[in-house]
């Protein structure tokens, strides 16, 4: 171990980030966030979670009592999610197209769940036709879950038709709404949502650290009347909830800073109003994808099914992947993202979310890319 | 829903936090946390953590490699380090003294674990006999854990020999050093402490939202053969290594903002020195409980097992405890805690933790509780 040694003050390099997460946390939210600390017992944290609640209601389009902010990123909302409402034994018919599907897979079969998947295939959305066809083969299913908007292929996948499907066969609806809750339209209730959850980093431009979640009165009741105890205790939403309402019960220490952040945060998104600020997403998301189709990108999700705030594109032959993302970090300080899982070297995924969903970001990528482009054709490579 | 209200921007009232936890934050640690965000797969990220990483070995004074900050506050640092390390059906010895021994209980037994309590009186530690004693009855146990510092009670629990005893007889020795890390000595591997976490937002004066925790190489080797899948995918070490690793594989989205908030918080504790932070802690928590002592507060926990940074003292006949704790908040701007479970309303826990321990704090604490004193003499009460 020997003598400390002690690094310098950390500072970050400057980034444009226009990955599909983390997006640009704006000064307001980051000076919120230096604030001095107060502690998870003191009445005025009680008032802001309240406020933060209230706040997470209007966004998420619901009146969901239990909607609250849970203290760790969008995979804990995942299992606080899938954990509450999940027993061992029972079956989970899961909508897979893309990398965060087969997470919910993943976290469906620790939690001893028997998974069903329907679909399968990445970049394919699923036909609310499907979802039936399972529901009747699955007449005991617990819920179906979905990923809202697949942050690893770009695909929105439609949620109208199948809330209704769920009602009618007494499963529960359950949504990742990570990539979606901000930037696209998300009608928890209009949608017959029993249990959506997000991350505060994606479209609600927040730092990374704090996923929203809200459960309907329904899962609430399965949550309470569970035959076997609930794997996690940090993510259990019943001293949660006993914590957020007016005992205000100790569960655990609330992430203050995270918490000043999310409010103020959600005041902007509140401030710009849902309607404008979704329709910033789809104009800047369309210009963006049909510029990029026009360099030879070619869109990785099938037409109608594209996601604004993250456009998935193949890469054409000249764009040698690692390298190119490198120059772009390092030359432009420009963050993209590139494939996942199979798609690794083949696509690039490019964020427009929140605040950094703006003309200037489109414009300084595009024009990044055609320099990149440029010295291609020219011969000068990257290690030049 | 109608129209959605956005309330006012949130100020934090000033407070003195001397409940024990979350302590307060240097203005340092809070600027930086302010910082602008940048990927979770960002090589200055990469960069960012291994110091963290680094720095964290010589806080626990550890070599062990897998020592990181899990991204929630200390009870998820909990979960992470028992459901890491237990499978259903395996014994664990759980040294109880308090209300975190009691949530390891809860937490172990959600693991599917058979849990065998040792001790069980809050207040009493345990003598490492019967720590031997439990071994020897439980042959099999795969874990033995303890919390070193039990916040509830205000009680130090030795660990020297018990990490002896655990070797002995093939046991994992798991620590909840929640709230001594930073404040008193806590040595990992000299002992022979296999699994041990933190919090972010106690003696490390860091917002709470992170816990810092270490395993050894028997621990990985434990948690790398496990016969069944691991409860949490969102905890589970093994994916979280290959995050933390060269391969940078990505796991969930660091949450950079506390990221940059505990690197300079560990900056600030390595400047400081282990030795003087401790030596601080230490002469300044004994001269608290000897002012306490005197104005009628018998401390809680045993002689020789007291911790100076969670003072825990028995109230007083003329102390009216929540009126009088919501009176220090609102007339003296100091948090103080009362006691948790069976010690509500008999007992006052003071945290004097990492910024919150300093001479000022002492002093204004015990002129408000003069204060207090003597108005309760002159027959002023509280409602007045």
């Amino acid at each position: 171990m020997g003598e400390p040694s002690i690094p310098p003050r950390f500072e970050p390099p400057h980034r444009r980030l226009m990955a599909p997460g983390p997006s640009t946390a704006d000064i307001r939210v980051r000076q919120a966030m230096a604030q001095p600390v107060i502690g998870h017992l003191d009445p005025a944290t009680g008032q802001l979670l309240n406020e933060i609640q209230a706040m997470l209601r209007t966004v998420f389009r619901t009146d969901n009592v239990l909607t609250f902010p849970v203290s760790g990123t969008g995979t804990a909302g995942m299992e606080c999610a899938l954990m509450n409402v999940l027993e061992p034994g029972e079956v989970a018919l899961l909508v897979v197209g893309g990398a965060f599907a087969e997470r919910m897979v993943e976290i469906a079969s620790r939690c001893g769940a028997e998974v069903q998947v329907i679909g399968g295939e990445w970049g394919r959305p699923v036909p609310d036709s499907e979802v039936a066809a399972a529901l009747k083969e699955h007449p005991d299913a617990k819920i179906v879950g979905v990923v809202h908007a697949e942050t690893s292929t770009g695909v929105l996948q439609p949620l109208e038709g199948i809330g209704e499907l769920c009602r009618d066969h007494g499963a529960m609806l359950v949504v990742d709404a990570v990539a979606s809750l901000g930037g696209i339209p998300v009608e928890v209730d209009a949608w017959g949502i029993d249990v959506c959850y997000s991350g505060s980093q994606k479209c609600l431009s927040v730092p990374p650290g704090l996923a929203p979640i809200t459960f309907s009165e329904r899962a609430v009741h399965v949550r309470t009347n569970r035959a076997t105890p609930m794997h996690s205790f940090y993510l259990d939403v019943l001293p949660i909830s006993q914590y957020l309402g007016s005992e205000r019960l100790y569960h655990h220490t609330a992430p203050i800073s995270m918490l000043y952040g999310l409010h103020e945060g959600l005041r902007m998104v509140l401030e710009e109003g849902l309607d404008q600020r979704w329709r910033r997403h789809a104009e800047l998301g369309a210009e963006l994808l049909a510029a990029l189709q026009e360099r030879g990108f070619d869109p990785y999700a099938p037409e109608g099914h594209r996601l604004p705030e993250v456009v998935c594109g193949r890469l054409p032959d000249w764009v040698d992947d690692k390298p190119m993302r490198r120059r772009l970090l390092d030359e432009f300080g420009i963050e993209v993202a590139g494939g996942l899982g199979d798609l690794a070297g083949k696509v690039w995924r490019l964020g427009l979310m929140g605040e950094s969903c703006t003309r200037d970001n489109v414009d300084a990528v595009l024009s990044a890319i055609d320099v990149l482009a440029a010295s291609v054709r020219s011969g000068v490579s990257s290690d030049a």
